[in-house]
């Protein structure tokens, strides 16, 4: 199938992907008085009266907005807020049809970091959590870590963080396939973005100390002029032996590599360079930064990429609908480390049978409620 | 049934009175790949190329925003953003159940003109149209029309132009039953407010050249020194007999008394000083400017309320789903005066066989289309 051509006619039939459906009937004239006026009067004095009961009268309870200014849109850059529509009503979509999170796509026309802010904080009492969305580094991270100091609702960028817990989940199951261990082992992250950051704070929390970050530069070192604030922050916990140089020095010796980045940026003969039992999660769509045929033939031995026609497709969608289940579940206002190491570890755990196997399907019903449940746990 | 108790509870089971649905199935990896990556891309570049296909190929095409600062919810007055949500949901509710109009609640945390004109605009993009709901006046003039010149989508104040249509179709039936003309007869509406101005307004729209406006303060007239910058305004066009006073020197003689205001300030011998054939719409809620029977036995010939349990409910949800469905419909960017005008006369087409069936019944299922189909060819 041309998924391209299929898509844009199924966009132009549908009309919009997602739509606003009533939980009750107003068909008569007492279905109208106690869903609106006057009887829903009572549940807004009750709101009046108490703040936290917004989170079970309204749609606060399951509802998140997922918030963009359209500047990182899948591999195509910065498309502006409109154009970001058809990707940000697709993951509301997911949301609901994986994890039964009503989703609400909000397209900001701003790329200023604190009108994102202002504007995210001025609608917040309408939902119970905000999901970030394709929003460029790193100014995601200054929008995140504002958001999360002035807002009562836990926010999520996906991005970073469901990335982050997916790549957590499937490196797991490879470590203990070739019997391995967090702490042991030299990891190295192609792309020191919003992505490549999460995942290198994650595999931290998750007792990962040998951490060597790159990218289009080279590898990310203290001493480097070129580094942007989040860079130098990332520069001071990383790259423990202190390597300068370029990606090749990087993964000369590294038994992990972990690529967020660009395509086909990782040779054979880079491959060939690591440690025996390597394994490569290439994760640029939708060209990898190296095929896995190409990979296998240069010795690695095991092979993730974003694809969904290789095995182990490490995909978002495997976490985000769960994270949120679990987080507007249990109404938490952060989304702490510990819930995302939860949530790799349950996804782990429904999977990593085999060196193909490391993540469970996207389609696997149990996922959502497994997510759940371990974030819920981990408070 | 006792409404408020039993909408609570309600509430409290519903968590939320709307849910985000997806148009279409997302069970398969082919129908992932084109709702969501990699086929969604086609979609954005369309939009990228050409930003009028974001009212075709995303959810504008049939969505609206409703938006609130919560400050004139119901009777309620200010109760703030998240307590004036279950009103939101319940109206997006009813533009689904009555337009099959999406919408979408928003109510912003702040009270400042130009911070919700700010936040509404860098929404705008995610939205085919903004309803504005419950927000207090004078301030919702000027959000309307900064919105209004600021935004390429429609922009609608229920409150002000929901009102005023369903109130001219009433009278428009009203005076047909009594053989009277708009130009002939002497109009007084009590409430300088959102709804009293819009109703003026409209009014003047279908041709009546004699409208006397009160406040609280008495009656609106050029000389008085506690009129606001929006009631100056319509002092300069409103009460060509230049009449100074209260509210019973207003009515005196008059042939139209129409309440938006405040419970039993409209006395029976006012309602006797009026001229034959009176007609009364007293819309204050829940407890009307007069009860229908003291209006009838002072000698009102017509009596509207905004009540379900008297005749003549002169309500609001007859006019606003079929208006957006219209605009939408046909991606108007205004909504004209010409426009409201259609919709209150394709109203009044569908009643006004005697005078206790000025509307036609809020569950008639013509009437969204109706006013809808007027909306378009008004244009």
């Amino acid at each position: 199938m041309d998924y391209n051509k299929e898509s844009l006619r199924l966009h132009r039939e549908w009309g919009g992907k997602i739509e606003t459906v009533p939980k009750m009937r107003v068909a008569t004239r007492d279905e109208l008085s106690v869903a609106y006026t006057p009887g829903v009067a009572a549940a807004c004095l009750a709101i009046s009266a108490d703040y936290s009961e917004s989170f079970q009268l309204t749609q606060r309870k399951n509802t998140v907005a997922v918030v963009t200014d359209g500047t990182a849109v899948l591999g195509l850059g910065d498309i502006g807020p409109e154009a970001a529509m058809p990707v940000m009503e697709g993951k509301c979509a997911l949301f609901k049809a994986f994890g039964n999170v009503d989703a609400v796509p909000i397209c900001l026309r701003t790329k200023d970091v604190d009108e994102i802010v202002n504007a995210v904080e001025l609608i917040s009492g309408s939902f119970g959590g905000i999901n970030l969305e394709d929003i460029a580094a790193p100014r995601c991270f200054e929008i995140e870590e504002k958001l999360k100091a002035r807002l009562d609702i836990p926010v999520f960028h996906d991005d970073q963080h469901g990335t982050a817990i997916v790549v957590l989940a499937a490196l797991l199951n490879a470590l203990k396939l070739t019997d391995r261990s967090p702490e042991t082992v030299k990891v190295v992250i192609s792309g020191a973005g919003a992505a490549g950051t999460a995942v290198a704070k994650l595999l931290r929390t998750a007792g990962v100390t040998c951490i060597t970050m790159t990218d289009k530069n080279g590898i990310v070192h203290p001493d480097e002029i070129w580094l942007d604030g989040a860079k130098r922050e990332l520069a001071q916990w990383t790259n423990p032996g202190r390597i300068r140089g370029k990606l090749a020095d990087a993964v000369r010796g590294a038994d992990v590599f972990i690529g967020v980045s660009a395509p086909n940026i990782l040779t054979p003969e880079m491959v060939s360079s690591m440690n025996s039992r390597a394994i490569v999660f290439a994760m640029a769509n939708p060209v990898p930064e190296i095929m896995p045929d190409l990979a296998a033939a240069a010795g690695a031995e095991i092979i993730g990429t974003g694809r969904s026609d290789f095995p182990n497709q490490i995909n978002n969608v495997l976490a985000f609908p769960g994270v949120l289940r679990g987080v507007l579940d249990i109404r938490a206002k952060q989304i702490t480390e510990a819930m995302k190491l939860a949530a790799a570890r349950a996804l782990a755990a429904l999977a990593g049978e085999d060196k193909d196997h490391l993540l469970p399907e996207a389609f696997d019903t149990r996922l959502a409620e497994a997510v759940a449940e371990a974030v819920k746990l981990a408070v």
